[in-house]
């Protein structure tokens, strides 16, 4: 059938896994990002911008003996044959801006930025192929200073954005203390490991008792799925359970569940994990300094965030408000944002160790949860005043009064459709949520008069009416004007409104 | 040699064509744009956004017998091996999202947006192959009110930006007219068309003389290099430039010639020019009647807008300030923006005619043409206070200084790179443009003050002083306050450098 059709016409629609973003959401997140960027520059960062292309070597995403780049992100190859790819976060075109301009920079280089990054992954419910991320990173500071002034950033950040205390929680880990498990239980292989750091991760979902067996032998779900486990020993898995189960607690008690074993003299050593709490511990230090609270910024040695490329500490952003899971059980909102310290992307690219740390939010997670929480500043902006056309011929006039009212600073247009029906220039004036419509005849022309249409006051008085006769006769929100008034009556109605006794 | 070198690094570089943007130019043109978006609001227009992606087929970018889209554009393939491009303008994607959403929309459809286009083009001085654009359309308008009204919009948007009358215009012509033209002196061959309507958009470049030869057997400019012309007869290129002569001048000059032509029975059929030139002498009544003198938005017929996919009225923004061109003589400044009706656009993707017209303007070249006027509103942010670090045990206190300057909204930072070397510290503030840096080292604690580094003050003094010696005595700019009174005397500070009295 299709081939029969003569004018083949593309489909009109997003590619699969992109969205269009409405007006209310646009509004949204850009008072949003500007909160964001207002605690951004008091912490003393700038701004920067580096384009939505890299080249593909930039980004460090050439599989292993591949020709193309691998499949997660967007590439394509310039006149030169050169791969470009598009941007598939913002921390790896920063450590390219950083080492591109090591010189010129101030050091340690605080700056931010937001914009939209690109995922070549299947799409899925509320997973984009397009997405926006708000970063903020110190580059050149090897001290854990600087990643716990990140993580009272953070915490800054939800406050300002309307979170209240208890609604969130800034969770602090440090890489090398897991590294430190892992040293402790002696598993030194690749693989192995990041199968501990998977289960450990799993942690929010099934409980130390899931771990357990993931850590284990392997976990079967309730679908009957079966998830094959990192096959530690008995021994090994009930120390890492053990030692979970303190931490969860937090630093102090984690740090006596330490002490307990070096007492007791047992077979792990935990020196490492002894080590790599040191930095914890200046973590927590320094927040407390800051005047932040442990129900604000919370020392978890749980926290896995993700099996990136993070080398030291690692934060996390997290709405503790509940929502409801997929089986309607009350869960934590979650992750709104996290980083941590990269040591190795800057050095990359020149040969001199580079020290950073970057805090990410995620931009949509984020402003799902203000939405949630009616937090967002919308302010759904009032539509234009519309002026109908009458009489097509006296366009210029209409022009005018759209001009006067502009003058004032005063949204208005005339309307441009087809004026033949009238109904459908109010229903127009409806749909764009206007204010009024000012209406001019030849009548009211004559009489030096306009007709004012209060639709907020026409919705509600409709309500109350029973007949077309009583509706005709008393044409409610309807009333006359002076034509010289024009500006100053509008401008009663939209205060009148806006007062909501319209 | 490059293959001897052990570790293969990555060059730390921005793609050919596309570029980083500093704060001031962020901070600049998001202002700009602010300023901008309020006009088009007070327009009646909303917001829409449509991601930088779309089908290649939607773009309709596809060349005719080939299966990969055409050069100008980047382009990839997803997962289900459609093509994708990136955006290459902000029309062509409106296009597709008024067709997806039609029936929801209220029409006619009034939106703006603006955002970064790409273009897979040689990159030259100036021309990037990422730039940003802003639009206004108006879709589902078949009138050119709903041109003039674009036109009006750009004039204030010009003004609302700081250009002042006579600083801009709106220049206003209608692709019929030159229609009309070739009509007239009977050129239907398409090609023949194209190379008329090139040379007339040639005259701001060569003068009519130029256009004279372009027209005609061909031009040889300076350098030698030949141009070969249209081809027209001698008889045609007097009638084209006796017009264009006339049209210079404005619509009133170009409808006496045209009625003098008329009235002198001579060959050429100039009906379809006049018909035309009915729809530009009603835009020029309702600019008239919206209060927009011809100083503001002026019709001129010579304009040729680019050959794209205009149908009825175009529209370009002009600023008139003199710059110089490649050889030191005086030039406008030249298009900032521009526009027109594109009826055929968004019928490519449904089976009903939609008018719409629509204006765009350059970002970075209206940008350039506001820095050179003195007109961005970047308003050089001032650096944040540095708390130095004179005892690395002591970050936390100093941690605890930053918390309290922050919490009265100043930027405050600690030092966080290596505070070994304190010479770096001030010259870190010095360029970061701090306006001071706050001193505690173990006598000041153990006396319960501060010294305060005013670097503004020293950098004044520095020039005024003779020896290190005096320089040792004085310490010019440098004074000490008591720990308690950091916040007040900072707000000071900072007070007296914001009055220029510092």
């Amino acid at each position: 059938m299709a081939k029969k059709e003569k004018i083949k016409r593309p489909a009109a629609q997003a590619p699969k896994g992109f969205r269009d973003v409405d007006p209310a959401e646009i509004r949204g997140v850009e008072a949003m990002l500007g909160e964001i960027r207002k605690v951004y520059e008091r912490y003393g960062f700038e701004p920067i911008e580096t384009p939505f292309v890299e080249y593909t070597e930039a980004l460090g995403k050439f599989l292993p003996d591949e020709d193309r780049p691998n499949q997660g992100i967007f590439s394509f190859q310039d006149d030169d044959e050169r791969w470009l790819s598009l941007r598939y976060d913002l921390t790896a075109p920063l450590a390219r801006y950083v080492a591109e301009n090591f010189q010129d920079l101030p050091k340690p280089y605080r700056s931010y930025r937001s914009g939209y990054v690109f995922r070549n992954e299947k799409p899925g419910p509320g997973r984009f192929r397009q997405f926006m991320q708000m970063d903020a990173d110190t580059v050149g500071a090897s001290s854990v200073a600087a990643d716990a002034e990140m993580c009272m950033m953070a915490a800054d950040t939800m406050e300002a954005l309307g979170f209240e205390r208890g609604q969130y929680v800034i969770r602090v880990n440090n890489r090398k203390v897991l590294d430190g498990v892992m040293e402790a239980i002696g598993v030194s292989d690749d693989a192995q490991k990041l199968a501990v750091l998977r289960s450990i991760d799993k942690l929010d979902k099934f409980g130390v008792e899931g771990v357990r067996l993931l850590l284990g032998p392997g976990r079967k779900d309730e679908s009957g799925d079966f998830t094959k486990g990192a096959g530690l020993s008995n021994e090994q898995v009930e120390f890492v359970c053990q030692y979970i189960e303190f931490a969860q607690e937090g630093l102090e008690s984690t740090t006596n569940f330490l002490d307990r074993i070096e007492d007791q003299n047992i077979e792990w050593d935990t020196s490492a994990i002894v080590e790599a709490y040191s930095e914890l511990e200046q973590m927590a230090q320094l927040v407390k300094a800051g005047g932040f609270g442990t129900d604000r910024i919370h020392i978890d040695p749980t926290v896995v965030r993700g099996l990136e490329y993070y080398t030291g500490p690692v934060y996390e952003a997290e709405v503790t408000i509940p929502v409801e899971d997929e089986k309607g059980r009350p869960v934590r909102f979650g992750s709104v944002g996290g980083g941590g310290r990269y040591d190795g992307l800057v050095s990359r690219f020149i040969s001199q160790p580079v020290p950073a740390t970057g805090f990410s939010v995620g931009v949509s997670r984020l402003y799902t949860a203000l939405k949630l929480l009616g937090k967002t500043k919308t302010d759904q902006q009032a539509g234009p005043v519309v002026i109908a056309v009458m009489d097509r011929d006296r366009m210029a006039d209409y022009q005018q009064m759209a001009a006067d009212l502009r003058a004032e600073n005063i949204r208005a247009e005339v309307f441009l459709g087809n004026p033949k029906n009238v109904g459908k220039q109010f229903q127009y004036a409806d749909q764009r949520n206007s204010p009024c419509v000012i209406i001019e005849g030849s009548d009211e022309r004559e009489r030096g008069v306009l007709q004012v249409k209060d639709l907020a006051a026409g919705a509600a008085a409709a309500a109350a009416i029973d007949s077309h006769e009583q509706w005709k006769e008393e044409r409610p929100g309807q009333f006359e004007i002076p034509r010289d008034d024009l500006v100053k009556e509008v401008k009663a109605l939209l205060a009148k409104q806006e007062r909501g006794d319209g």
